[in-house]
């Protein structure tokens, strides 16, 4: 059996994305490289709206990574994912694996459609348009994930099982900005996002 | 090694949820059975954020379910990725279930969140009080993801690998509803649809 095509190309955006980043610090952890591509959402159309973007993600959105069979891999969980794959970020015990994949969940469900846009609005997106109900929406919906997150933190130090893994990397991207945009962060959510900076091979996001 | 802890319990709520199906559709393929907790989240407050429900996901959402081991496991999609380990619902192959996981964080991001959403408002949430703004996002939106879905079934019968599995599932559960509640399903949406429903111990969403 042939081993599974490496990632070899990263495609982002020119503005720092949480969701790019996760995929750039797993493979700083793993020791591993990739070609990458910067697209400018901010373009009109977004760079990742036109065609020869579209062919390689239908859904039009980044990250996406180029695999060295020529294939494209989406979302950037799954990617996560993909590279975790017989390493220590992933647990290998089934029931622990699905705990780390419902974190992951959660973060795309109930945590990034908050946070993250709250961040994209407030540093790109024109956070003055925004109505009062708008920002409220936000401010409680993400206000509640991070006292989810805070809850479990006191009776485990990690989202990835006994230890740190995919589903700290998939909390910790858009984690690190809350408070940076206005949100009251728990004291265990800080300090977990401490742990995740002491991690060997931790990166920062870039700067945008 | 003892084998992992079974589902025994699913918690859903009294009013037919595409979320909790998903978990009822592949514990029927897969021929088991669970006890069924049906939770009232129009009761004020829902009973999914009462503290009793809170002990067992923090999150305040349905579908969970209960272990043997008599923990409790959240998010749809994870309880999917749980109950398919080893079977053939779930790819062997990594990058084909990588695909898969995939497809089911798309399902979660791009699709669950406006063609369920406008479910919801059509009959249960109070479609007459939303904007025309509100209705045009949800229906933007959704119509892109089902394009998305239409493209990637031109080339591929399923989206779970080479055959019919979790993503199908994930998928699935608010597709089926999307033409009721004004979505042009694409026509490979559709007889995507119909092949779903033809699989070996497939089961219908329960009557609202």
């Amino acid at each position: 059996m042939s081993p599974p095509p490496r990632v070899v190309r990263l495609y982002e955006s020119t503005l720092p994305s949480g969701n790019a980043y996760k995929v750039s610090l797993l493979l700083a952890h793993l020791g591993l490289t990739a070609d990458v591509v910067a697209l400018d959402i901010m373009a009109s159309p977004s760079e990742t709206r036109r065609p020869e973007f579209l062919a390689k993600n239908p859904n039009g959105r980044i990250p996406i990574v180029e695999l060295s069979d020529g294939s494209y891999l989406a979302e950037s969980n799954a990617i996560l994912c993909y590279l975790a794959e017989g390493t220590s970020f992933v647990p290998a015990d089934s029931l622990q694996r699905a705990r780390a994949l419902s974190w992951m969940f959660f973060e795309q469900y109930s945590h990034e459609p908050y946070i993250a846009v709250l961040k994209f609005w407030t540093y790109w997106g024109g956070l003055s348009n925004k109505t009062d109900a708008e920002l409220a929406v936000l401010n409680t919906r993400g206000t509640a994930a991070l006292a989810v997150m805070s809850t479990h933190l006191a009776s485990s130090p990690w989202f990835t099982g006994p230890s740190y893994g995919i589903a700290d990397i998939a909390l910790f991207a858009y984690s690190q900005s809350a408070a940076a945009v206005g949100f009251a962060v728990p004291g265990p959510v800080t300090a977990w996002l401490d742990r995740v900076r002491t991690q060997p091979g931790w990166i920062p996001i870039k700067e945008g």
